[in-house]
C-alpha cells in the first residue's frame, strides 16, 4: 500500500461510475478526489429522482444513495461538490488540477465519469411535450413513483386509465440529430410499464416501439414479464403526432405491422427520453485536452487492451460519458478505470521513490 | 504493495474477462493464478477463431492474442492450462484450491470468468444445419474470414452470390428452452454482413430478424452503415424452414411487416448462434459452492454496491459467465472484479500481519 505521500486519483462526476471508482480506490487504500458540479452526489439516478432501478429493482435513493454514503463517509475520498475542474496540466503520475473552489491539487491520474444529459423533449414538438401538460417524460414518471404519490395526470391529478409510452424520443432519430440508440430506455420503459400496472391495475399501458431492445437476460425479466404477467401491450409503429381532442390525448401513428394508420386516445403520454452527450463535453474536452467521438460523447480507446483510456494518457473515462450506458456497466467501467488509474499512480510513485 | 508473501487471486477462465483480470492484478503488483480447462488461453475469440471483433475492428488474434501474450509473459501470473479446479474450500482471504494438475494453492479470492458455450445449431433442425452443408454458423463464417480464405460454400467451395443470415438461432426461442436474448449477435451479424460485402461486392446479403438490437452507438456504426454503405438488406420475418431444391437453399418465412409468406433462394445460410450457459456451470457451482440463476448462468449480486459478487463471499464473477455479454463489458467486469478481489486479499493479508 502506498503511504500518506501517495498522489490521489482525480475523479470528475459523482454518479454511479464515479462513486464506484472512488469506493474501489478507497477500498485498496488509494486516496481519491471526487469533484461534482452539482451540490449533491449521486448523478442522474439521485438528482433526477429515479424510482426502482433496472435490473436490481432497488430504489435509486437506497442503491445509489448507499453508494454516496459510503463514499462521503470514507476518509480516503475528498468530495468537492458544486465544483468543477478549471485547469488540468501535467503528465501521467504527476498531473496538477485547479478546481473552481480554489483548491489546487496533484493527481496521479484522472477518471472522467461525467455522464450524459437527458434529451429535452421540447426538441420533438410534434409529440406534444410542452404543449399538453399530460405529455411527460420517463424521468417525470420515475419522480411520480419515487415520491410515493403515484402516477397521475399533471393537468388535474386524476389516475390515468390509459397510458402510452413512446420509445426512442431523442434516439434513433436523424431528423433531430440523434441517430444513436440510447440502449437502456426500452428496458426502463418495460419496467415503468409494470410499475404503473402494479399501482393502477385497471390502467391500460401501451408501448409504441420501433424495435424492442431488451437485450440479454432483460428479455425474460422485462419484455416477457411485462407482456405475460402485466399485460402491457406493444405496438410497432411510427408515431406521427400527439394532439388533443380537448378531453383525451390522441396519438396518430402508422402501425408498421399491419401498415395501417391507428389513432388511439390516452390520458397520459410518456416520452422515453434518450441520452444526449453531456452538455459540458466540449468544455471538458478543452480542459482535459481529450478528444470527443463524432456524436459528442467522450472518445475512448477502441483497442481491447486499453479500454477506458481517453486520447490523453493518464486520463480515463467510464460510464455514460462515452455513450448511452446502463448503470451496472457504468459501475463496472468505473471500477475498471480505477484499477488502471491506481496502477499508473502507484508506478509513478514507486519510480519517484526509487 | 503487498510483499512476496501475498496470497494470490485465483482466476478461472482465460478469455477476455479472465485475461483482463489477471493483467489488472499484475499491473498493481498482485499475484494471480490463471486456470483454463483448454490447452490454450484466449477463450472463445481465440479458440473459435473469430475474425474482426465488435466494436474495435481489431482481429481477434491480435487483440485477444495480445492480451494472452502480456499475461503469459508476466511473472506475477502463473498460468495453468488444460487444468481445472477440483476442490475449493476456506473463507475470504484464505481459500485453498486443489487443481487437476496436482497443484494445491492458497488464494485470497477467486474470480470466475468461465464464459459461455455456443448454441449448437443441430438443436434447431428445421433451419437446415446438419442437413445441408451450406447452412453454417456465424462462428464458421468468422473462421472463413480469419483464415484468409474468404467466405465460400462448404459444399463445393464456390463464392456465394446470395447469403442469408438468420438472427436469434438459439436465442429468444422458447420452443427450445432459450428464451433469453444473446445481446451481441445482431451487431456481430451486421459486422459479418459488411465483411462479406467487402470481400464479395457482387454478393447479396440479407439479414432475417425479429428486432434489430444494435444498441447504443452500435446503431450508427453497424446498423446504419450496413444498410447505407454496404447495402445489406433486412427482412423482419419469422423463419419457418430452410430446405433445398437441389441447387439452392430455400428459406420459407413469413414477412411480419407485410404479413405474407416469402420464399427466397440462397447459396449460403448463416445461423447467428446464441450464447448458452457454459456446459460446466453445474460442476462449477458445486465446486465453488455458488448459486446459478434460473437460466443456468452463474448468479451475481443484483445490488449495485456489490456487483460482481456471487452468492459466496470472496468468489466473484465476470463476463459471459453471468449471461450473454459483449467483449468490452466482459473486460470491464474482469477488471472490476480484480479490484474487489485485490481489496479482499489485501485486507486479509494486513489483518494477519497486524
Amino acid at each position: 500500500m502506498p503511504g500518506n505521500k501517495q498522489t490521489p486519483v482525480l475523479i470528475v462526476g459523482g454518479g454511479p461510475a464515479g462513486l464506484a471508482a472512488a469506493h474501489a480506490l478507497a477500498s485498496i487504500g488509494q486516496k481519491a478526489i471526487l469533484v461534482d458540479k452539482e451540490p449533491a452526489l449521486g448523478g442522474a439516478p439521485i438528482l433526477s429522482g429515479y424510482a426502482r432501478l433496472v435490473p436490481s429493482g432497488e430504489w435509486a435513493k437506497d442503491a445509489i444513495g448507499g453508494m454516496v454514503s459510503r463514499v462521503e463517509g470514507n476518509a480516503l475520498v475528498a468530495c468537492h461538490k458544486g465544483c468543477t475542474v478549471k485547469e488540468f496540466a501535467g503528465s501521467p503520475g504527476a498531473f496538477v488540477a485547479q478546481l473552481s473552489d480554489g483548491t489546487r491539487l496533484e493527481a496521479g491520474a484522472a477518471i472522467l465519469c461525467t455522464g450524459f444529459t437527458h434529451f429535452d423533449s421540447v426538441n420533438k414538438p410534434e409529440w406534444g411535450f410542452g404543449t399538453y401538460p399530460d405529455v411527460v417524460t420517463t424521468t417525470q414518471v420515475e419522480q411520480m413513483i419515487s415520491s410515493g404519490k403515484g402516477v397521475r395526470c399533471p393537468s388535474d391529478g386524476r389516475k390515468p386509465e390509459r397510458v402510452a409510452i413512446l420509445l426512442c424520443v431523442g434516439s434513433r432519430d436523424r431528423q433531430i440529430g440523434r441517430e444513436w440508440c440510447s440502449k437502456i430506455c426500452c428496458t426502463v420503459s418495460c419496467n415503468i410499464a409494470m410499475e404503473i400496472r402494479e399501482e393502477l391495475p385497471g390502467c391500460h399501458v401501451y408501448i409504441y416501439y420501433m424495435d424492442i431492445r431488451t437485450f440479454g437476460l432483460y428479455e425474460t425479466k422485462y419484455y416477457w414479464a411485462s407482456q405475460e404477467e402485466y399485460k402491457v401491450k406493444y405496438i410497432k409503429a411510427r408515431v406521427a403526432e400527439v394532439t388533443s381532442n380537448g378531453e383525451k390525448l390522441i396519438i396518430k401513428a402508422e402501425d408498421t405491422l399491419v401498415k395501417r394508420p391507428i389513432t388511439i386516445p390516452f390520458d397520459l403520454v410518456v416520452h422515453a427520453i434518450g441520452m444526449d452527450p453531456n452538455v459540458d463535453n466540449k468544455l471538458l474536452a478543452a480542459t482535459f485536452g481529450i478528444d470527443l467521438e463524432p456524436h459528442g460523447f467522450i472518445g475512448k480507446a477502441a483497442a481491447y487492451g486499453t479500454l477506458g483510456e481517453t486520447s490523453r494518457p493518464g486520463v480515463f473515462v467510464a460510464g455514460a460519458a462515452t455513450g448511452p450506458e446502463t448503470i451496472d456497466d457504468s459501475i463496472a467501467q468505473g471500477k475498471a478505470a480505477a484499477i488502471a488509474a491506481f496502477a499508473l499512480a502507484t508506478a509513478r510513485a514507486q519510480a519517484v521513490a526509487a
